[in-house]
């Protein structure tokens, strides 16, 4: 039995890793008109990212575009599509920097590809940043050590943890000065904010389609790079010309695709309306501190919606409830507020993407009134 | 501009690729309630094969048991399935055994993982048949030349040009005797028809979610093993526990895994009407090859819904028609009949999976009535 989610339907969604994914009625009509196996193929001539009809061909010119890129490619996701390059430009034993902020997908994905990884260290509590200058000392010791620059540099624009953005522009000149590829994962950046590779010196910019791009459906991700790695990462397989290697022929078909297609107008415009949104999550941090006993971690003033607190008020009435670390996910359940994870109070994390003012200031009254009660 | 699909509702669709993924209405409600990004991961523990709200983990045991398996787990796709075995039970330049009607992807996922290929030929013209008694010489061929027997042996339960069931238990005896471990990819046959892999002596069996098993949305497949194989293909990261490395921790989320939920009672129904699902394709059979000038190939009777007509009488037509080729696309389109490719004239594959009788006397009228108008 598979009981109908209803979470944006019936609540306050805070959980970071949604916010961006929510669907809007127009994808939605478009995913179910293809939600049927293989819906994508109809007029295949037998490679996806060059499918006229659906327009994925247009739309991933439009993509590109979007992120100044020069191609994009779809893939399963944003992990899927770090696998490929690092497959493709990398060879096994090779070292790659990346920033100590990375998602775990990050680690697993050179762990297969074979990689040794050397980390750009973040500045630790209570702002853990990551400073890009840092990148030049990282790529330093790995030359010294290893007798050989690292062979890729990625970068977590935004991390999921602190949500902190990091300046990739600088990143990117240090890389190009030390001519190593450059890769940005923007699984909490692209889809929300407006990119611009070329400004940011990018070889290769990771997407997450669920993530950030209002996709959802299946996962979905895009890969977009620039020209010169076209010939690396699109290689055909030797058997069948039409047919990338890495991309096992083709990727993700059907809803998915489709669901991103179709969400990306809105995409567009909502990325126009970026600083907005920094404004609520820098308002929400205002007001969340002014409670007392709140303290919000990472970059601040703080340029995303991401937004992590160590919440020792919250904590010390877990000691004393009888529901235990459970009470506050209970609470705020209550009051139609979820995605706050069961059991944890000494830190929250949330974003505050696409809320209104009222469900914001919803949101601090009933935080202060589960503190003044309990 | 995306254009809605309405192939299922206003048409005939005949595609083999697509017969097998067409989503019930039931699946479609929850495949709509699981849309936006990450949905599967509300009550995330950490593992995406482990959850149990929505019920996955319950979900991937009921599978196991409907495939006679220990144990079943999500994957992108059939050929991602196919990838994750490969890589994790075999090494880079050792060969394996597969039958030369394999699907596309086989070759691509093999010269991916860096593995050499040794064929089991087919019977050529007109049945093309695999005698799975050859799988014995096959391996022989091997262990003479490479010094050393095949690290897998692969089987294309049915394949996907001329629609041939191979009888896999006598090539599962085979792999057992040499002790080589039995891959077998149902991407046509499980979802459709029962599968007992037990009996079919399978180490491994793959699956295609959007092509047989009613689940379209994403792309979504299924890895169900014997459990002695479990802690290979689950690895998990060195970093990650929870985390599988060949997954990359968490494949496909989200509404595709969601409307393969959904749609497995009704799998599980259609599953029981195989012998009615064969009957309706020797109809077919016949009655094409009774309008004269077109010969079925492959197998024959014919155990399987996937059909390989070569046509001389159409293709004949062809040579005199001023839309040449395309002529056939058209005049079935009129007649509300399309999954047949543009253009295409001299051989016709098709799948009856799933259609009425009156459709499939619909069908055969309409051919019959173009041969004699043209």
């Amino acid at each position: 039995m598979i009981k109908p989610r209803m979470r944006e339907e019936l609540y306050i969604n805070l959980n970071p890793l949604q916010r961006g994914g929510i669907v809007p009625a127009e994808a939605r009509k478009t995913a179910l008109a293809y939600i049927d196996g293989y819906s994508t193929c109809d007029y295949c001539q037998g490679t996806l990212h060059l499918m006229k009809k659906p327009p994925i061909q247009d739309f991933l010119k439009d993509v590109a575009e979007f992120l100044n890129m020069d191609t994009a490619i779809l893939t399963h996701g944003c992990r899927e599509a770090k696998l490929i390059i690092m497959r493709s430009i990398t060879t096994p034993g090779q070292t790659i920097v990346v920033d100590s902020n990375k998602h775990y997908t990050t680690q697993v994905v050179a762990e297969l590809a074979g990689l040794e990884i050397a980390e750009v260290p973040n500045s630790g509590y209570p702002r853990f940043q990551i400073n890009p200058e840092d990148y030049a000392n990282t790529i330093e010791k790995v030359k010294k050590e290893k007798g050989k620059p690292p062979a890729l540099a990625l970068l977590t624009h935004v991390d999921w943890l602190y949500g902190n953005l990091v300046d990739a522009t600088t990143v990117g000149k240090i890389c190009q000065e030390y001519d190593i590829p450059f890769l940005i994962n923007t699984a909490y950046s692209s889809g929300r904010m407006p990119i611009d590779g070329k400004l940011l010196h990018a070889d290769f910019i990771t997407c997450s389609g669920h993530k950030s791009w209002a996709a959802g459906a299946g996962t979905v991700g895009i890969l977009a790079m620039k020209k010169e790695w076209e010939k690396k990462i699109m290689k055909p397989s030797r058997h069948y010309k039409v047919k990338p290697l890495e991309l096992l022929g083709c990727t993700t078909r059907g809803t998915s695709a489709l669901t991103l297609m179709a969400s990306f107008p809105r995409v567009k415009e909502r990325a126009k309306n970026w600083s907005g949104e920094v404004e609520k999550a820098r308002w929400l941090s205002a007001h969340m501190e002014s409670l007392g006993g709140i303290r919000q971690l990472g970059e601040k003033p703080h340029c995303h919606d991401l937004l992590n607190f160590e919440t020792p008020v919250l904590h010390r009435i877990a000691q004393k409830h009888k529901r235990r670390g459970y009470y506050l996910y209970e609470e705020l359940r209550k009051r139609k507020i979820v995605g706050i994870k069961p059991g944890r109070t000494k830190s929250l994390d949330l974003s505050t993407y696409e809320l209104n003012t009222e469900q914001m200031s919803y949101i601090v009254d009933n935080f202060k009134d589960i503190i003044n009660k309990l």
